[in-house]
């Protein structure tokens, strides 16, 4: 029989990609307890979801269990890390420095996950210049030229909500890949250009609400 | 006819919550431009989605548009911050003063939106004692005997994951009614607790795979 086995092109659905991280947060603490072996029912019911979506999820990944048995934690760990891209580095530049951009930049998580953040634009006369973190800032009028230094694909989006177009027009003309907005405001990109929302906003909105229909 | 409006208790759907402060974060800038009436056609527009979507999410809050005219911007914003909770403070304590903590301690913006953090607690012996921000950072142990000064009611949790689980309980134990989980780990809460997970890795995951299904 041949050995051959074609790279499969199925594209990983979102809600897997986003379940994916939740199971690697759990095989990194069986992994500091020396648990060397995990069932999909374990991860399953640790996470609490169903074990079956749990191993459809990980069929998606170049791994298989062994039945009866599980899979290796290591070995997920490593599988999943490289799946996800969480251990290379993608370059990504900052607009806007202000609190949140500043929060995100001092934020050393997202290095650890495979972000790493090459530099910051602001309008700020008392920000350009500066550093922090070690990152430079500079004037957004600097972003064309600084492209070919910088290598970023991906933009995140830290400006107030009122320039959130224009600055990601400025990202995607600058020849930015993805965009990562954090402002309340839902700006548009070309189809070939990866929008990811992360709206802190949409979150708080959810949890107030939640609080006072428990108040009743 | 009767006056008497019985308040409707019916439950607001969550994705209508999440595009809610959309809506208003467009509203804001209308309103910066001088605009005084927008229909939900044009903040369908502006935003992306159906018109009739918007209508239908508006119709949870207590405002009705004029047939032909539209909304008025400012009332509008003004019962939209009062409809999410922006604009009355709710108090929350932050677990995990580190990276991503501290953070969120700094950005200014949270604050704006309603949410004012009052107390951090790492067992971090560097941290214990000072301030960020303003904001005192404490040892867990003491969190039982500040609780009723603090009077918080939002936990945030920014801990490393594999802690994310038992600060949940002592948060919950601690009579916090909402617990914002910004860690990778699937946190498990009772039934009358507000979870709301935002977890800033599973959408890396997702931005670092488009881009590698994009460079296929």
């Amino acid at each position: 029989m041949a050995e051959i086995k074609p790279k499969p092109i199925n594209k990983t659905p979102e809600p897997t990609l986003r379940r994916l991280p939740w199971y690697l947060a759990y095989l990194k603490i069986m992994h500091t307890k020396e648990t060397s072996v995990v069932s999909s029912t374990q991860i399953a019911g640790a996470i609490g979801i169903d074990a079956s979506q749990v191993a459809k999820d990980l069929s998606y990944v170049d791994i298989s269990g062994k039945t009866r048995v599980g899979y290796e934690v290591d070995q997920l760990i490593e599988v999943l890390e490289l799946f996800l891209g969480f251990n290379r580095k993608h370059k990504a530049i900052i607009f806007g420095a202000g609190s949140l951009g500043k929060a995100l930049i001092l934020d050393s998580g997202l290095n650890n996950y495979g972000l790493e953040i090459v530099a910051g634009f602001d309008v700020r006369a008392d920000l350009i210049g500066t550093t922090i973190n070690g990152i430079s800032i500079y004037h957004p009028d600097e972003c064309g030229s600084l492209r070919g230094t910088l290598d970023a694909e991906i933009g995140i989006l830290t400006v107030p909500p009122d320039k959130a177009q224009e600055v990601t027009n400025i990202m995607v003309d600058g020849g930015l890949k993805a965009i990562w907005n954090f402002t309340p405001f839902r700006v548009k990109v070309p189809e070939n250009i990866v929008l990811q929302d992360t709206s802190l906003f949409s979150h708080l909105a959810v949890i107030f609400n939640s609080l006072n229909q428990a108040d009743l």
